[in-house]
C-alpha cells in the first residue's frame, strides 16, 4: 500500500515548457521583464503539458486534526479550537472559507480525528483515525497504519480533483498543536536544535516558545533510533493532517496536479514527500514565507523560493489561496498579450 | 496654478482605521496572523473613511511621453517602441491592457507628446505639450509651463475617477528613456552617485549602463545650479509623464482617494511629490520591488516596504495592477470572515 503512494514523480511536458518560454520572450516586453511571473507561467506549462497553461479550475482541501502533545501547553489556543474551526470552516466563516469563495475554488473539509465529536456537519467529510494523535513526548504519535491510512486520506482527495479536471491543488491544515508536530518532524529531518526550529505558532509568548522547545528536545530525543527514516519520523512525531498532506502531495507528482504549498506545516509535510520520493517537489510551487522562524529552514532546505513573503502565519492553506490570483494573471497575461509580430512594436536592439 | 496643485494632502479617518483594527482583532484567526493584509487593510479603512473598504472599483491611467535623451542611446529600444506601445494599448495587447481586463478596472491611455504622431487612436486621450521633452543632458527637458500642463493632466486623471466613485488609483508610464530621466531625478534628490541608481531599464548590457550614468552625470552637472528645488529638478530632468505621475500622485493625497505605486519611475515621481508636498505620502501604498536596482535606494529615502518582490521590471503600472487582488482579498476576508463570538470558537489563553 505505503509502495503505491510511493510511486515515482510523473515526468513534466519539457515540449510544452519550451513552447511557453519561446511564447514569452515573443511577447510586447522586454525579454524578462514580468519577472516571477514569467517562470511560473513556463513552469506551469510544463506540468500541466500544455504552452498556455490555466489555474481557473482550483481545487482546496483542508485536513483536520487534533494533536495528543497539546496536553503539554505547547499552544496559544485551547484545544477545543480544532473542533470549533471545523465547523466554522463548514459554515464558511474562517479565512479559507472565504478565500475559496472569493477565488471560485472548490473546498473540502476532511476530519481526520478530534478528541471531541464534532457533531454531524453536512460539508464536512469524516474520515476518523483515532481521537487525535498521541503525545509525542511521551509515545509514538500515530501508528504505521493510521499514518499510511492519513496519506491515502490525503491522496484520494487529490486523486478526486484530478479527476474533476481541476488545474492546482492547494492542501490546507488545522489542528492545535501541530507547529510543535511540524517543527519536531522538521528538526528530525534536518538534524537541527529545537530552539533554532521553534516558533510561536499561533501566538505563544517567548517563554511559551522555549518551553515548547523542551517539549520538541524529549520527543526527540524519546524517538532518536527511529529517526533516520522519514516516514518513521511521520509516524512517530506527525500528525493524521500533516501525514494527509504528504499522501496528498505525493499523490500531486505520481498523478501529475501541481500543488501549491502552504507556509510552515504545508513545507514540513513536503519536506517529508520530498525525501520520501526524490523529485516529486517538481510539482511543487511554493505559495508564501511564513512568520514562522522555522519555515525559512526547512525552504532553504527544499532549495525554493516562495512567491510572496507577506508575515502571514494562519495556515488553513490560507497563504496559498492568496497567491492563486497572481498565478492567473500570469496565465493572463502569457495568453493575451500581444507578440511584438502581431502589435508591430519594434524589438530590442542588437 | 501650482499652488492649487500643492495643496495640502486630506487628513485620514483615524475613527475608520481603529474601527477596522477592532474588527481585525475579532475575526476568527490568530490576532495578526493575516501580515501585510491586515495591515492594508486597516490602512485602507483609514483612507476611505470606513470601517470596510472595497477596492471593487479600480482606475488605471496610463501616460507615455517621449524623451529627447533618447538620442544619446540610452535604451535598449528604439525610440519609436513609446509610439508602438501606445497603439498596443490601444488595441489592449499590451501587459497592462490584458491585466485591466481581467482586473475589471478601468484604464485611460493618455499621449502627452512623442516624437512621431500617433496618427487618430480613439481610446488614446491626446494631451500634446510637445514632440517629447528636450534632451535633459544638454538642456532642460521642459519649461515650467509644460511641467505644469503636464502635472495638471495628471491631476485631471485622478479628479475624475474620485468623482465616478472609484476606490484606488494606479499610474503607469510609458516612454522610451525613462528609466534615464528617473535615475537623473533621484539622483537629484537623493544626492546620490550615478552609477549607483542607473540601471539597465529595458534591457541595457553593463556597457550600455556605464554610458547611461554617463549621460546622467552629464546632466546632474549642467543643471547644478537648479536641482536644490524639487520642482526645478522635476523640470530639468524630469518627462512629461513623469510630471503627470507627480500630479496624479499629489491629486490622490488632495481628494482622498488612496493611490498604488508601481515600481521605480513611479517611485521617483512618489518621491518628487513626497518632497513637495510633505505628508502626501499618507495616501500610497506601494506595490512591488522592482528589478530596476535604484529602486530600493528610493523606496528607502521614502521609508515604505512594498507589498511584493516578484523581479518585475516592465513599468506600464503593471506591477501596481498584480498587486491589487491581494488588496481585494484583504478586503474580502476582513468583511467577511465570522468573528470569534459570531462562529463560537474560543479566544487565545491569557
Amino acid at each position: 500500500m505505503l509502495e503505491r503512494l510511493l510511486a515515482p514523480p510523473r515526468s513534466h511536458d519539457l515540449q510544452a515548457e519550451n513552447l511557453a518560454r519561446l511564447r514569452q520572450d515573443s511577447l510586447t516586453k522586454p525579454p524578462g521583464a514580468l519577472g516571477v511571473l514569467e517562470a511560473l507561467v513556463i513552469r506551469l506549462a510544463g506540468l500541466q503539458g500544455r504552452p498556455r497553461p490555466r489555474v481557473d479550475r482550483v481545487h482546496i482541501s483542508i485536513f483536520a486534526a487534533d494533536h495528543g502533545v497539546a496536553e503539554e501547553n505547547i499552544s496559544a489556543f485551547p484545544q477545543a479550537v480544532t473542533v470549533e474551526m471545523i465547523r466554522n470552516f463548514a459554515r464558511g466563516g474562517a479565512a479559507i472559507s472565504v478565500l475559496a469563495r472569493a477565488l471560485g475554488a472548490s473546498l473540502q473539509v476532511i476530519n481526520l480525528g478530534t478528541v471531541s465529536d464534532c457533531g454531524d456537519l453536512p460539508s464536512v467529510h469524516s474520515c476518523i483515525l483515532g481521537a487525535g494523535t498521541a503525545n509525542l513526548s511521551r509515545q509514538p504519535a500515530m501508528t504505521r497504519q493510521q499514518c499510511e491510512a492519513a496519506m491515502t486520506i490525503g491522496a484520494e482527495s487529490v486523486e478526486l480533483a484530478r479527476s474533476r479536471g481541476d488545474e492546482l491543488f492547494i492542501g490546507g491544515e488545522m489542528g492545535i498543536g501541530n507547529t510543535t508536530s511540524a517543527a519536531a518532524l522538521a528538526c528530525a529531518l534536518l538534524t537541527a536544535e529545537p530552539i533554532s526550529l521553534v516558533g510561536p505558532g499561533s501566538g505563544l509568548d517567548p517563554r511559551g516558545v522555549a518551553h515548547k522547545a523542551e517539549v520538541v528536545a524529549r520527543a526527540l530525543k524519546l524517538h532518536a533510533a527511529e529517526l533516520h527514516d522519514p516516514f518513521s519520523a511521520l509516524c512517530r512525531l506527525g500528525g493524521f493532517e500533516i501525514a494527509a498532506l504528504v499522501g496528498a502531495y505525493l499523490a500531486c507528482a505520481r498523478t501529475g496536479l501541481p500543488a501549491l504549498i502552504d507556509g510552515f506545516i504545508a513545507s514540513v509535510a513536503a519536506l517529508i514527500a520530498e525525501r520520501l520520493c526524490p523529485g516529486a517537489g517538481a510539482w511543487w510551487l511554493f505559495a508564501h514565507r511564513s512568520r514562522e522562524p522555522g519555515h525559512a529552514q526547512v525552504l532553504q532546505a527544499l532549495q525554493v523560493q516562495p512567491i510572496l513573503d507577506l508575515a502571514m502565519r494562519l495556515g488553513e492553506g490560507s497563504g496559498a489561496a492568496v497567491t492563486v490570483p497572481l498565478l492567473r494573471l500570469a496565465c493572463d497575461l502569457h495568453d493575451r498579450m500581444a507578440s511584438f509580430d502581431e502589435a508591430g512594436v519594434s524589438e530590442k536592439l542588437a
